[in-house]
């Protein structure tokens, strides 16, 4: 029997994390107790939430443990099992990835099919992350066909999902901002109307060059400057739904705030920030919508996959930076 | 026939507005056109979104015209009328206030009954004051019995309604807050379970002082520092309904904005700003429930009432100032 390798946390960051922060630990693969099954990790996924996990701040979510291993959204194979309704072979989608093998309650596991999707796409387009984006755009933000959208970070795993489903249901323009040319491109690829890079100027002003009659729906995966442009934008009775702030998860000053918040009163706008857990309930129509689009070749996501359990750092911090195109996932 | 008076706009404020920005002009009381009626104003009304109309700026109503009488809620009797349904002695609600005579379209006035209420109250308890904090508490917030409520700027027209309101509709906790002692006492007296003066200290501490378990609902009539603490305070799924933001109507630096907006996420709150011409639907719904709530004795509201039209500016800037408890009137 093999060793298990695990990324520990073994600081918390200050600001912008660092390599420092981890620490890769060897242990032994564990035995299966009864209701639990052994599963070597596939895949496993790197999220900007995780980052607000590693403040020792009371949140949502229990913040991360020191000294003990990190954990988020994987897909493996089951080595071992004393669980009814799990055998070796099977494939399974849980929650306790950042490491090669994983002891997991059977209750928390999902059985998924490997010949319906690659097996990352469970993590990705199938997963958590096509569903956020399908929730927050149809569910929080209740966009209706003719309506235009503009989406932060579009060229982030849940923004290019984000985009690509308005468009599938009717959006009359779908427009995004990136970090960069390349990211622009491919946002135009994926059947954005159009796209700006966000270093390029100030974000309000390249907002209405691209949306001049203003946004009916706001996908807000960045806060900041971009809320506020967001906001200067909406129309009548537009509507945020606030997915991320990814750009102040590493602030150590208070972040900017958008100071034109008066205009919620006047255009009647509202922001409603959502978590993906609440939205369960929309599963089984967005599995099935998706699967669809999928099939019909509808609907392309980009994977930015980082080979090893040693880099899932590294994976993760170039997440923050924006150096994936779509899902950053780690392949183990 | 007499000689009609009425405030003219003189010049834009700049920040905080002084007594130089309004005229009082002479002018002949007029006769009225076919389906047109002239309305001597017994009442008129002074609110706080009129400073807004004051700035040249493109808004949800178009900006004071300068010049020009001023404009806004009104109750008075119908001295003359070439419009079917209306005679003289009829006393009517209508648009056209900043003046003692209104040549009203027939189509833009209502009927009261002068004997249900004092006619003051279809402005105030009765009319759009009122219909806004129902609307606000109940269709844009969605309040539930057996939650708590916090609305600022407590003791003023709006939120001294939304407080009885809340109670009356079964929250378990309302909690106001106001600028001064005098105001706190009032709202005790007006049933809040508990209230404080602003400026004591930080809102924050101060609402967590007297709201410890947390806000599920927040009323938001002044922004700034009042929005951020909300935020701070408020509990999973809270609703803030944003009615105004006087705090900042007056400034001429961009305003303080909430810094803690990524809480939005966590605790998947939602902001919606609302103005009242949107809720129409509701009035007859709330007409009835308030005019039993008045009949059983079971809601207080105050008035200050400033005397002259050539007093109406004085009226306004003290509103602005806070100087009124309750709804601000200008007796003709």
């Amino acid at each position: 029997m093999s060793t298990n390798r695990e990324i520990h946390l073994a600081a918390r960051p200050q600001g912008w994390p660092s390599a420092d922060n981890f620490r890769l630990v060897a242990t032994e693969v564990p035995t299966p107790g009864p209701g639990q099954i052994v599963v070597r990790n596939r895949f496993m996924s790197v999220d900007p939430y995780m980052r607000g996990r590693m403040n020792d701040v009371k949140s949502y979510v229990p913040p991360f443990a020191l000294d003990a291993p990190l954990d988020g959204g994987a897909v493996g194979e089951v080595v071992a099992s004393a669980a009814d309704g799990f055998a070796p072979g099977d494939t399974v989608l849980h929650g306790l990835g950042w490491r090669e093998y994983a002891l997991v309650d059977a209750k928390a596991a999902r059985q998924v099919d490997p010949d319906l999707a690659p097996v990352s796409a469970y993590l990705g387009v199938l997963g958590m992350t096509g569903l956020t984006a399908y929730a927050g755009l149809l569910d929080v933000a209740a966009m209706k066909p003719g309506e235009t959208v503009f989406v932060s970070g579009a060229a982030g795993a849940v923004g290019s999902m984000v985009g690509q489903i308005a468009k599938l249901r009717g959006a009359a323009r779908v427009v995004g901002s990136a970090g960069s040319p390349a990211k622009v491109e491919r946002l135009l690829g994926l059947g954005f109307d159009a796209a700006f890079d966000y270093h390029d100027g100030p974000v309000y002003d390249a907002l209405k060059a691209v949306a001049p009659d203003g946004v009916d729906v706001y996908f807000d995966n960045v806060g900041g400057e971009h809320l506020e442009a967001a906001i200067g934008a909406m129309n009548l009775h537009g509507r945020a739904a606030i997915c991320g702030m990814i750009a102040q998860y590493n602030a150590t000053e208070p972040p900017a705030a958008p100071r034109n918040l008066a205009l919620l009163i006047g255009k009647r706008l509202t922001l409603r920030g959502f978590l993906v857990g609440d939205h369960g309930h929309l599963r089984g129509q967005f599995v099935e919508e998706m699967a669809g689009w999928l099939r019909d070749g509808k609907i392309a996501y980009d994977e930015t996959v980082v080979d090893g359990i040693e880099n899932a750092p590294a994976a993760f911090l170039g997440m923050l930076r924006g150096e994936n195109l779509g899902k950053m996932l780690v392949r183990l």
